[in-house]
């Protein structure tokens, strides 16, 4: 099992949902960056649950401790670890069902793989709870990002059938970004927004769940981030989205419409705006041939329901290889969405400096 | 720029379409495996341009020539280099648009990224016909993934609007896989397929482009296969679709349609299958918490009509930094969707010999 | 900066000497394995200071924390934390020579590299306290070698001009390397050995420092450890011995020696004993064509006086560009060597596990 | 086996002694970067071997075929593919002792990890003509470091027991450097150096080898190149050293005279010359701390006498399971410590470049 990841902001996180703690220790941070730790302690707190009657009411904290990279806030070159304690371990809750594998988690892939040595407590490594230090290396990301002008930010565009509006892909401005960071339920059109919301709590009272779609925009990005091939842009991002959890669909600019376009549609035609290349449409999200062309990135990923339910589900024991039910009741998120688009967030920022780095080394960020 | 992939099945690629050759060379493979070099050959002409009316009429060849790592058909475990020389240099075509960016392509953010030195020629390096070592080297993945019993296959989904029937998630076999592999155009139903056809040749009368889908299955996969988080099974995949020229969207399972389902609808729920354990349905497509839970992998890709079209397109000249007209006249695919299908099954086979060579080892496959 | 080192069993260090805590984190440890947390411990004892008069009188205690990873002392295949939490921070021993580069430390190329920024205190990330963790992961590979019955050791060769016996390259055996390392001075002739610590408290008394040489061995390794070229047994030691603090020089088998012997005596003959083959002579360490070949590995390092000394010693200002002298009084080791030698077993085992893990991979080392 | 090295700079070496071709394949490498081809020959051809009788006769060529990454001489940003010919194959030399391994070669181990399926012709891929790749990607390493006044030289420091003076490691200047490489047989003392000759001559008249050491020097190098621990500029180069067949011993700067000096001796202090910081001393070997500190690097290696040798020896075969002897009449090298030279010079530029590029970036080399 790798839990590293980045050729040059190199991430390696740890730890289990009902372990002492979790968190991560950063390679390759540039030197003598300033970094603002209330903004992280923010971006922290909008991945926390229990904020809402829309997430589970388990109050985690999220409070984060720096151990190690950092000496008067500014950041030394060194590795930087990030702690998150773990204060509400409430183990019991899962014993009874450690051979009972609950359908859509990686509880039965996991036994078998582990050789039923994984940490079972509430899904252990496999949590989304991993998450959290992810969005941690993120918000540090983001700020080194911010420094050359660029803004990431996200909408949800839907929760079950309900969705808004996609972003301007050709005009999205960071303005529009740093705004919905802003909100704890990130929707362009509140109302809309309260549709959707409604979805989720209708699936919460089922005792069931629900998923939805986010999209992210990336403003300001400079020309020639990225390489052809195995390091494209969009590889980077890919396969990053697909390592937080409940991800199944991903696309960039037009996505899978493109493929109903005929070429003289999909491709984006340049024109020159005063001194600065631009293109008509923006069907690629901003990426050919893997490398941003300057426009702004935009990608959407399909986020499945909460695997975690408590309606009465069939499965399997495979202590006794047995069929059995199951039915978990406990602190459940209905809905994941809302807080996934931090974590999304935090991964396309971690995916652009990890290639900007490459490109300019760490020299290219110059302190404070 | 990085041409190298992989952690233990390496794989490095390189050359330009316009170059004296392309080829690869791979690191990782287990020895002793006696290869067929014919089969290998049929997957490389499956990808081959100029087979018929629908592609481009270059006749390339893309005979491959072994130049390290196998003595008698046989891997030696030293790294296997093969090449692919390039007969049909017609540098002439490419050398007037230099300057003159080719929308949909990389041209633009290359000649930025390279600073104006990369091979301009037919795209240079960032060619599609890249992806020919990248069959070579999953036509041998493939080999030593079917001594373990599994199996990669793929279909046309769509051409433009026009689309089959998906895979039976649930129950695909090897059988269906193998079958498809031998047609030209590899689709389920051939009354569909014509239609498709139809598209294609539409789209080269109007001197226009088309795009499609493809689904892969993955048959007889283990249990097990695949790690949480940055070594997920989608990661790895992911990574290496969107290293393919063109792709634009990528969906796992149920994929985008997981986002309107109710957790008790997308939790695929467990059985008893005599000894095996399988689920009623495969919404995760057989992964679930980034680990195979032994159920068929399945996915889905978006493939964006070919960037090059013989239609007039607005754009700009970068010496003169002034807007300009393109008419490209030569010869172009109307359509890469059925040339892509042997890359994506490539890729597939790549990534999971990858993921799978490090949980056993090279010494988890026997020799001949 | 990258503390990241190893292909399969992954490390990944952090941690300054006088901040919050140093500590670890292991990727790619085999699942099932249970760990005998006092026998690292003890390895962790043995590098630790302040145990006798010849080293540093700090009481650092190197307890470590274990944070994730493990249930039940069972490694679960999540990536392994461990923490070292630093309890005696007396930074104001080093503020005021934080402009005043001490000769024969990182400080100077130190203060270039990372602008000023990097934290002084101590060394900080440079401290020889950064091998504390080393040592925690290298007590863990041992562990599971010794399942495979591989065992490390070593002993210190020499002392200044003092030096003692090599290993019996040829018969070297478990039992010796294992007797060796309850020795809090680790030596084969204790006469020998107490010649050698009467070279430290005199070195101790000129408020000066000494080096030293260590031998290293490797019994019970299988023919067919390691690769030709960049993953040589040679190349994985040789990479791991020069990140330990202050060691110069590295020889496998007769090292230096070996340029003056002609080919008919360097050659290690082979013969049959029973079924095994085996050499006359092991003047390659154990080692050919950079792959084990079953002979015991044996090779020696060279390591230099401390650096901290409190004689006076000429230096630079870096803030005044001036010239300047320095004298250092504190805490120091007047020696080394005896508290590298834990840390070079460590690393022998770090990489031969390394090397293991991806010729048989995680599955090759059976649970319990 | 993994036959790719580096971070930054990536090399992939590929080919055996007696198959086709060998070669290599570089990523990583900066855009626009016109590369003087005759001076990579000249690299080449000083590795090559048949160039007087203290070689073998075989006349290899060594002729390098640039196959991509290189448009009118100057580097695209594409992966470089360079490859060199086998014209002179002789299998047959070989065939007889397939079974019967040759003492101090790879072949026993090979034989073992391969499970008989490794080319044994020549060495196949363990064969020291690999090295030729590696000097063609030195070449081109040197010539982007010259840009930066960086300058790589070595000299042979012993032949058996006779051996001539060191380097000058506080003084040590590219002239000395750019001198030496000129020469056929690099020595500072041409009286020593012909002294040299002769011992290599008795030996090959004795039917045996000899080896020898090389120091290899290194000016113009900036202060803060490499990371501490595993990045460290000894651990890169290390790593590269002892990729290279026959190296037994390495040793930087005072190397193990280190082990007997007082830290009042071994620690460089420092001073101002004009602006620069200098230090009166370089037992360090111009690194501290793993870092650069600015004085000329200096390291010696040593080298083991060529194990092919035409005198008698008793070995066993491995298919009778028996002990036999062996004398191996051909075309040996009596020595190959000179052909070692450029071979040293090649990696030390490779670690030197690999670690550049990741703190400037590719960017930080400038085109033309």
């Amino acid at each position: 099992m790798s839990g590293i990841w980045g050729s040059n902001y190199k991430l390696s996180i740890f730890g289990e949902s009902h372990g002492k703690a979790i968190g991560m220790v950063l390679n390759g941070l540039p030197v003598g960056i300033e970094l603002d730790m209330e903004q992280i302690s923010k971006e922290m707190e909008r991945r926390a649950p229990g904020r809402d009657n829309l997430s589970t009411p388990r109050v985690e904290g999220d409070q984060f401790e720096i151990v190690s990279g950092i000496l008067d806030d500014t950041t030394t070159g060194a590795p930087l670890c990030s702690m998150i304690w773990n204060s509400s371990q409430r183990s019991k809750d899962y014993s009874h069902i450690r051979y009972v594998m609950r359908p859509g988690h990686a509880d039965y892939p996991g036994f078998v793989k582990y050789k039923g040595f994984n940490d079972y407590r509430g899904g252990g490594h496999f949590s989304g709870r991993i998450t959290a230090p992810v969005v941690f290396a993120g918000a540090v990301a983001k700020q080194i990002l911010a420094r050359k002008g660029i803004t990431v930010g996200a909408h949800i565009k839907s929760i079950g059938s309900v969705s808004e509006e996609s972003f301007d892909a050709v005009n999205l401005n960071a303005e529009t970004l740093l705004e919905l960071a802003k909100k704890p339920f990130p929707v362009i059109d509140e109302s809309a927004g309260e549709a959707m919301k409604q979805v989720i709590l209708e699936a919460k009272e089922e005792l069931d769940s629900v998923g939805g779609t986010v999209e992210v925009g990336v403003t300001g990005i400079p020309v020639g981030i990225g390489d052809p091939f195995f390091d494209s842009v969009e590889s980077k991002i890919a396969s990053l989205v697909f390592s937080v959890p409940g991800t199944k669909g991903l696309e960039f600019g037009a996505g899978f419409a493109i493929s109903d376009m005929k070429g003289s549609e999909s491709n984006d035609e340049y024109y020159m705006d005063g001194d600065a290349v631009k293109t008509y449409t923006n069907n690629n999200g901003g990426i050919t041939g893997g490398i941003s062309n300057g426009m702004p990135i935009v990608y959407s990923v399909a986020i499945k329901p909460t695997s975690s339910i408590s309606k009465k589900q069939r499965t399997i024991d495979v202590k006794e290889q047995s069929e059995t039910e199951l039915e978990v009741h406990g602190r459940h998120d209905p809905c994941i969405v809302h807080r996934t688009v931090p974590v999304l967030e935090a991964i396309t920022a971690i995916a652009i400096l990890d290639l900007m780095l490459g490109t300019e080394g760490a020299s290219g960020f110059e302190p404070r």
